[in-house]
């Protein structure tokens, strides 16, 4: 099949899953799990291939172990299902109900987006939870995997696929893409396709955003910022700026850039340095850091690199206002931290900073859907519309307005004899 | 100022808006409301200068109205900016609250999106409920009127923003654009403009989506379907389809095509021509509309078409799931009524329309901000994401995530002897 066939097939089965039952999707992937319990020799032997095809080709000892996918991953994969099952059905919550006149009642009410694109790194670990998170959200999917994994992927993609069909869910609901010329394809496919989460490379979700009218929910770079203020706790400081660094230097919510303010700068910056050279990383100074501490120099392009590695960026600041206006120019709108013991300037710092996250006195690194709460992470969204920050199974969703009246036309409503508006505020729940 | 120096002026303004206070924010629509009504002499005599120009080009007359700005229409919009500062402040509510663990705790609060650039038709009310509604929400406004509207427009950009300014709002939050060639510049500029709303023609709102990365919020056609059930109460459905029509034919949710289940057509079909056609509408019927009534024929264009005008399609269809399958194949995603004494037909049509707004028995014109009770109305969405159907202030709102902690870090978090989340929800609200 196509691409254009795949997503107009994805496209007609979103139209049944919106309708199915919270039972039809439960028994669905109640069936997932069991069919790929049943179905581990042959995943694991697939994902045999792919891997000695990926030492052959000399992988990354990292991405070897990302692309891995045994017993124990399958079971890992399967309890998470379960706990998905045990969520509540995100679809059908009234978010709103009012009464316009007698009789006349309007419920705006969650429901799935549609069709789902959703392009991932190597971890076929991911084509399982999106997958599921799609279907319990109502919504087809249509997915592109590393192709590293792509023998694992694609016995992945048919057992989900075909276990969900078996107990009622509409044929293509899940579509699996292989080649990047897939994927070119589906960013000009608007009429079939709602949505797209890139997860990857910079590059590679900017290149999906440039090109595509497709609405795109992600995060193409992610420079978080710690700002130590002039009124912080100095251990509190050091700790936050070396855990945001150092605790995982490989993520989008690592600190990329430390903001120092003047007042503090002398006393903090050595014990600093030792803490984090400790750890391995290699600082980059402004004149100002360089004053106080032996470091490398700083350049404007430190300002706005993420570096996704032990290099840490240090710019001194004369106030807290300067720091917001660092972050602002420079940051990518993901998570960013203030370090004092100033309520006042906390709160300030909070407002002004326009990033999904915004933290005081902890570590950068908690902006997260699994430390959020959230059950579920679809992704990290640096949008500012629809959602943003860690993005749960809401991001999934969006709502329509359902009216139920008795014959009204808006004919009688207007004019100084005709019916009025009540717009009274119900305390009822949409019911299927 | 080029556009290129407004965008950014009102990119800097929004961050200092993003931190207004609800009374800063009110107090500026009370200055806004007080400078018109103290400018209302040189608004008038600036708008009969656009009126007179708009005379002489033979403008239409519905046009001319729409144009027409005098001390009746300055009370008006003054009455509804009155309203708007009384408004509870959109910005700043809680809707999550979480403890990730002692002394840490989560708050997912609703805050400006930023800088939105909105494209209106001729009415100068426009502008003045464009502006204040984007204030009220902390947002910085790039406004682009009718060109008929020029001068009126001037003076009022210019006395909203002056007031509002010399009460304490950034100078650069409200942004007059004159041109076409403004409104190109204006879909490049990604990094200062967050969200376009246009409305207009068709064409015009194609245009906008097809040609910016800027996410766009609005509709382009509204085709908007009547679907009468074997079920239905004749004399209803006929009430129903004619006011959907009829009541104000060129509105983007006026019904374009009627679709009749076979079993109920030859009863209603007389009945409903004779209705149409007392109020000047003229009929397009499928071959077993015509089998039944004498009207002209329809093509599969006029399926997808908008005719805004008294003008109707009309087919006839074998199932309630037929009906689905054509609304779902030729309409816009707006409006969409089934007339049925079925509750279960009912509750498949509203799950299985893919539209904004899905009614039961009542017309579609209902589908409008005011008659939904919003307060105000944004514009109305055919998005599948951010925002759908009639949108009120909360379209032109995101949330951030904010946490407050007292030196938590990852690294202690996870591991056999790690500390644990206790994921609690909070009932609290965010406090400034």
């Amino acid at each position: 099949m196509s691409i254009n066939e795949i997503s107009a097939k994805a496209r007609r089965a979103s139209l049944r899953m919106a309708a199915a039952t919270t039972e039809q999707k439960n028994q669905a992937l109640e069936a997932i799990r069991t069919a790929l319990l049943d179905t581990a020799d042959v995943i694991v032997s697939a994902n045999a291939k792919d891997l000695a095809r990926a030492e052959k080709g000399n992988l990354d000892a990292p991405l070897l172990k990302r692309l891995k996918f045994d017993q124990s991953k399958i079971d890992t994969v399967c309890e998470g299902i379960e706990s998905l099952t045990a969520l509540d059905d995100p679809v059908g919550q009234t978010l709103r109900a009012t009464e316009l006149d007698t009789g006349l009642e309007l419920y705006k009410v969650t429901c799935p987006i549609g069709v789902i694109g959703v392009i991932f790194e190597s971890r076929p670990d991911a084509l399982v939870q999106i997958s599921t998170l799609c279907l319990k959200s109502g919504n087809a999917a249509l997915l592109k995997g590393g192709s590293e994994a792509m023998q694992t992927n694609r016995i992945l993609a048919e057992t989900i696929s075909k276990a969900a069909v078996a107990v009622g869910m509409p044929d293509g609901w899940l579509g699996l893409l292989e080649t990047r010329g897939d994927v070119a394809e589906m960013l000009n496919l608007e009429d079939d396709i709602d949505l797209i989460i890139p997860r990857g490379s910079n590059e590679f979700v900017k290149h999906i955003m440039n090109n595509s009218n497709i609405p795109v929910l992600g995060h193409a770079d992610g420079i978080c910022h710690v700002y130590i203020d002039a009124n912080a706790d100095i251990d509190m400081a050091i700790r936050i700026a070396v855990d945001s660094k150092c605790q995982y230097v490989a993520v989008c919510n690592a600190e990329e850039t430390l903001l120092i303010h003047e007042n503090i700068a002398a006393d903090i910056l050595p014990k600093l340095k030792e803490a984090l050279e400790a750890k391995g990383v290699e600082i980059r100074g402004c004149e100002k850091t360089q004053s106080i501490v032996d470091v490398k120099a700083a350049t404007e392009a430190d300002w706005k690199t993420e570096y996704l590695d032990y290099t840490l960026s240090i710019r001194v600041v004369g106030s807290s206002q300067a720091a917001i206006e660092h972050i602002n120019t420079y940051g990518s709108g993901h998570t960013d931290t203030i370090v004092t013991g100033s309520k006042e300037t906390a709160m300030a710092f909070m407002d002004s900073v326009d990033s999904g996250n915004v933290f005081w006195n902890c570590s950068t690194r908690f902006s997260d859907g699994f430390r959020y709460g959230l059950g579920a992470e679809v992704g990290i969204s640096t949008n500012k519309i629809h959602a943003r920050g860690p993005v749960g199974l809401e991001g999934l969703l969006i709502y329509k307005w359902r009216m139920i009246g008795n014959g009204q036309i808006v004919a009688d409503y207007g004019g100084p004899d005709g019916k009025k508006f009540t717009h009274t505020k119900l305390d009822k729940q949409w019911l299927r």
